[in-house]
């Protein structure tokens, strides 16, 4: 299934796009794609896609996880991407946190904040948790996996790494946690470690690569993590990103107002964001 | 106003703290201590507490917000502790995340992971956001203040700076979170920045300090965090400790279960938590 939420901002309402890509209103059935329905969504798979209420005009999505509760980001995932920000593969994961006040809906602006030089963009992948659990053994790491998503991982160099330490000053701007458009349900997705990802910038290509580089895997990630905190139905994990980003170029390339960003990962949907100032 | 939130887990009611240190029920007249309730208080304060239905028993206390967005810390914002710890002032505020799952009661247990052995405490002075905002002017900073609660940082040192970067992974364990008894009105606390603050284990005493000391006072606070992110109503700011953790002494010394750690700031109540092994 490929679940969303569409709507104005804070009053999404949940939907389902059926096999011609139409949406349809899954309002009836659940309250919102969030919390304990991502832990139990076979009650979904039930209901016949054609018997929904279709969706008429062309409504905003929003982000496909309502009430997130950890936006945990995995850092340096890719060794190409190490490489080009200077720094090393870590010997076990880097997670830093997004605050999910930045979480926004796929095609939402990209706010640069006032006085930022150095926004800039992350195509990743990233999975949802719906069943929870702590000290989640390897083995049986994607039962708690409800699903996957393209996030787009936008980032203020300057911010993370030239502010006083700790990355997530340069990761929770609003607008910087764009998720979606859909949620496709991990059944759909053969295989996590081997979907085609890309990211332009005025359609000029800036990322090109796989998850099969990915470093560390989805069922070590929800393995790793769940030894330091239990993982909650909601739970939003991106997974880092392949190389290209602004960052890594020479001279160093960031976005500015105007600049369409343009992501997607084969399977998942794609996204699209225009940059503005926050004025 | 003292305001509380008791009860079962996850089903906590809102209550008040009357003159006479009772717990009276607030659930008549707002649905959580959380939201836009915090955005605006002043509602609160025409109500008679004696017209209160009184609780009877002795509740549990939960945290004192519920809902919390961003749960924002504020690293090495006392000169001692950053000397106790090795490290130097920062020449802007460092901040780091605590994902909101780690919130818990006041009183309820401090749970060591699984194969912790640096588990450490750290009393800090938590300010609550009520009216939400972004490039807040100093000034005005102190209008965008709920309240103000005692938080436990619990924190554990290795998961923290031995684990591969980014302090949110050895901040952010269950119940690392303990907030309350009491969210403070701001009306009740004369000056956030002259506040005694103390934590004993096993009734010895390890920190004995004040918000005196502290570096990055709340209203700079308030607008430096504020042009990184919209800061909205529920969102915590912790602000930093005193020296005296375990991670200063000579040599460290580090929770382990059975141990007793009690907390408090002037005005603002006292915590007492167990230690317990995650089992």
């Amino acid at each position: 299934m490929k679940l969303v939420r569409y709507g104005t901002r804070g009053a999404e309402k949940p939907g389902m796009i059926d096999a011609d890509g139409q949406l349809r209103d899954l309002s009836a059935h659940i309250p919102d794609i969030a919390g304990n329905v991502l832990a139990d969504l076979s009650q979904l798979s039930t209901i016949d896609p054609t018997s929904l209420p279709l969706v008429e005009g062309d409504p905003r999505y929003g982000a496909c996880v309502g009430q997130i509760g950890k936006f945990i980001c995995i850092g340096l995932n890719y060794s190409d991407h190490a490489a080009e920000s200077g720094m090393a593969v870590p010997p076990e994961p880097v997670i830093f946190a997004k605050y999910t006040s930045a979480v926004c809906g796929p095609n939402d602006d990209i706010i640069i904040p006032r006085g930022s030089e150095k926004t800039d963009w992350e195509v990743e992948l990233a999975f949802v948790i719906g069943k929870p659990g702590k000290y989640i053994a390897e083995a049986d790491a994607m039962d708690h996996v409800a699903g996957f998503c393209v996030c787009n991982d936008v980032s203020e160099r300057a911010y993370q790494t030239e502010r006083s330490g700790q990355w997530s000053k340069g990761k929770s701007s609003d607008n910087f946690g764009p998720i979606g458009p859909w949620l496709v349900t991990r059944d759909e997705v053969a295989d996590p470690n081997n979907l085609h990802m890309w990211l332009k910038v005025n359609d000029a290509q800036m990322q090109n690569g796989s998850t099969n580089t990915m470093v560390y895997q989805i069922p070590f990630l929800v393995s790793y993590l769940s030894q330091f905190f239990t993982l909650h139905p909601g739970d939003v994990i991106s997974t880092g990103t392949p190389p290209g980003v602004g960052l890594g170029m020479k001279p160093p390339r960031y976005l500015k107002a105007g600049d369409v960003v343009e992501l997607g990962i084969e399977g998942l949907g794609t996204q699209r964001q225009i940059c503005v100032n926050d004025l």
